[in-house]
């Protein structure tokens, strides 16, 4: 497909250009969110100090495990932990003193320069789903993802205006060995997309690869002082970190690329039932997480992560969009803002197995708390659907569409002169009307958030044209994006470098598909 | 079908107990919402100030009109007001000095007492859709509302956990002369349901026949002296004041019955299309609507309003669940509290045909906003569709389930001993699992809010129940609602004495349908 890209491109001339002008999309990229609005805090002091605390003893009596992993047990024995087989208790205060060395905002550069993104402070970047094996569209159902889904998520991404963010394993091209996709996925990123994106998690081998290529791509002396990846380490919830997902940390760490560093739980199932309770054990994860982080090289960017849901008693399933998810998220960005790390948490999270009703509930939810809640990294923020199986096209462009609400609100609200609009206010008077008012006219076009998707047309109007609900409006808006899609320039011997890595590695190993 | 009813209870014994028993459905109302957590505000000190200011000089330069009500403008010019022709001026401080005497909060008692709602102060109280003059469901489509279909809902609503209200004009029974329905629907709010209700806005003469029925329904004495109805007053914004709604609002305020003082705004045609302006015209406009409802009646309860919708600039539509609509919404809660008066804003609101992603995209962003800027009295809470126009039966369920979203984040967290969990982080350790610990089993039943209406099932299973969406779920709840729904008791006197009342007052008029 690069390759079909690059003769679409190579036509060339006086025609590609009339026709990139004729075309009504412009590929478009929003700047990362910077809230001009403030955090919304669940926790009191007190609380806040319970849970702090609660997390210390956990550390100290309790403590964590690491996995199959000598050389970490090593690190903490040094660092002055109590190592016991693989647990490790960690002294009231150490965890803490050891993750101030991370730092509270950090750039990832993307390769076009004009998409890098801060991480941290006030700002919100916005990644999409991240690890379904399945993928879903009203066309096609529900089917195992592929690369040919991948690179079609990918393209996605890239033409959404406010998304800010490539991601990662936007859904698992099962038709490609598994311990070769990694590259096939890095590939499609750096190739078809212009913005920053995550590497690979599931080998410390396959960490290594991700840092090689961004080499090839950023340049071999700038990838070892500047970040260009931001990978998903998860916790094995409850207080389990495992060796691959340390082996890959380790990597990352080491070449001084950021991580997430986050538990994954189901409240009830991973965590305790309560909030107070799961936040405890969030933040000691997190502590542990990060302050091993740093072991392997302090000052390596690294991010507080949560992720959150309850779970259904019935059946298990995980649920959400729910209150306590809620509760739980805001009060995590508390934490982590007193922890002086960047966040991540929230996302598109929905349990339904369609685009429906339910699933746009669920995710507005999500979208608004991680917006209030301080999230600065927002993975999962477009296209999850049933609990995190399924990456539904539709529903990716349908979210897309809302992240859009979130830049909006975090403008805030300016009280310059021209907002004041009082001029405004005496020229209209009572019973008049504003549309044609010249403050109107001078500031309609910015004034509002507008849908790229939804319909506001009169009844009669939408119902001849078919009655159209959510999801066949956002059919027609991924075919048009796809049809509309560009691939951004690349250095042809970036490239070409690229290919060549990729395939000598795929030739280097047998395939394996477990 | 109040005689069905009536049958129905009356085929009784044991027979209708043990049928009462079987059923699955507990008619069960929660209590108002109690909020544990902070509100979220957006404007700072320094915009609050300005607002302020900007609003009082919009009183005092351009002021506002009473329409038709001579009445009015001589209450206005005693009061010390600059009255020309119907342009009323009011003198910077006189507006918001007369609000002071409006309480903060206030009882609305309901026949059933455990359902008697305090509005104001911390709490919030949820009531239904108002005001559609169509329904759509499922099965039957868009289609102008009728009288059964105002029954239905009602009866919905009093089956509905979360709803604290029955409302006023669920949908408009255009199958009943206009000059009549108001009484149908004050005998459906008063005999189907036993929770507090709305009067009728539409003439002088029906509120007055609101407060007339309701002395039949509480006692002759009980109105005058407390609160039984709250009612929609909406100001022509931008700042007129007709004489219709006035004249309701007389009657309500002389008889000590509640009023919300509601400026009606699609932003960019009846107010500026910048929010800080907006907010300078609702603040003018509430000051002085609530100013006057005071000058009927000195301590009268008054809520301040806030409808508040965007303009979509190609159509001219209003659009829904707008980041700017949450800004101007946060921002009212603000101004509201600082005037010391209850607030009411923010709904199920949304402009798609559909009960579909759109709607609840647009739903939950209004909702939770709804819940976080302070709402003391969330009218539309449930069931509306189509900007307005449409009150959707299987939206009603959907959006009543979300209602209890807002319940369970409204608890904010609780750090007690047995919030905090330790025993439990403690008994399961690294890698353990929570689901049978002992705190789990002795706490999961209430940990975590459980939706009525959603689907969390295996996909294999949901795929052979017929891979229902969230419509195809929320009309089989609808369904299974009204089943089972059993009419509240009442006095049979005083049904008879309501019924007459009725009747009377029918025979009294020819029929109006315009």
């Amino acid at each position: 497909m690069t390759e079909a890209a690059a003769r679409r491109r190579g036509r060339g001339g006086g025609g590609a250009a009339r026709r990139a002008e004729r075309t009504s999309i412009r590929i478009e990229t929003a700047k990362y969110i910077e809230r001009n609005i403030p955090n919304f805090e669940v926790l009191t002091e007190e609380a806040l100090e319970v849970i702090e605390t609660n997390a210390e003893i956990v550390l100290e009596e309790v403590g964590v495990n690491f996995v199959d992993n000598p050389a970490a047990l090593e690190r903490w024995r040094n660092a002055g932990a109590d190592v016991t087989g693989e647990r490790v208790r960690i002294p009231r205060g150490l965890a803490r003193k050891l993750c101030s060395t991370a730092p509270s905002e950090f750039t990832q550069y993307a390769r076009n320069r004009d998409k890098s993104v801060v991480i941290g402070g006030r700002n919100m970047v916005l990644a999409p789903v991240y690890g379904p094996p399945f993928v879903r569209d009203a066309a096609g159902g529900r089917r195992y993802a592929t690369m040919a889904d991948f690179e079609k998520f990918v393209k996605l991404a890239y033409m959404s205006k406010w998304l800010h963010h490539s991601g990662g394993t936007v859904c698992e091209p099962t038709d490609v060995p598994v311990n070769k996709r990694h590259l096939d996925m890095l590939m499609a990123h750096m190739t078809l997309s212009d913005k920053p994106f995550m590497g690979s998690v599931t080998e410390a081998s396959r960490a290594q690869d991700s840092v090689d290529m961004c080499k090839i791509l950023f340049g071999e002396d700038f990838v070892p002082e500047n970040t260009v990846m931001t990978s998903l380490i998860n916790i094995n919830s409850p207080m389990t970190f495992d060796d691959v997902m340390m082996g890959a940390m380790e990597v990352y760490a080491e070449n001084n690329q950021a991580c997430i560093i986050s538990p994954f739980i189901v409240g009830g199932a991973m965590a305790p039932v309560s909030v107070a309770g799961t936040l405890t054990q969030v933040l000691a994860e997190v502590l542990a997480g990060v302050a091993y982080n740093q072991l392997v090289r302090p000052g390596a960017p690294a991010i507080f992560g949560a992720f959150v849901s309850s779970i259904d008693m019935n059946s298990g399933a995980p649920t959400f969009g729910t209150p306590e998810a809620a509760l739980i998220t805001y009060g995590a960005g508390q934490l982590a803002r007193r922890l002086g790390l960047p966040y991540r948490s929230a996302g598109s999270f929905c349990g339904s197995k369609l685009p429906d009703a339910q699933a746009a509930y669920e995710t507005a939810n999500s979208l608004n708390m991680g917006l209030l809640s301080g999230v600065n990294f927002m993975l999962h923020s477009c296209g999850w659907l049933e609990g995190g199986l399924v990456a539904d096209f539709e529903k990716f462009v349908m979210d897309a569409d809302q992240l859009g609400v979130l830049h909006g609100l975090a403008k805030g609200v300016p009280v310059d002169e021209n907002s004041q609009a009082m001029d405004a206010i005496r020229e209209v008077g009572p019973g008049g009307h504003y549309l044609g008012c010249a403050h109107t006219q001078a500031n309609f076009k910015s004034a509002f958030w507008k849908t790229e998707l939804f319909d506001y047309k009169p009844f009669e109007t939408w119902d001849e044209e078919g009655a159209r609900d959510t999801r066949a409006l956002a059919t027609s808006r991924v075919d048009h994006l796809i049809a509309n899609y560009q691939q951004p320039e690349m250095d042809p011997a970036i490239a070409e470098a690229l290919a060549g890595y990729v395939a000598r590695k795929k030739e280097s190993m047998p395939d394996a598909f477990s």
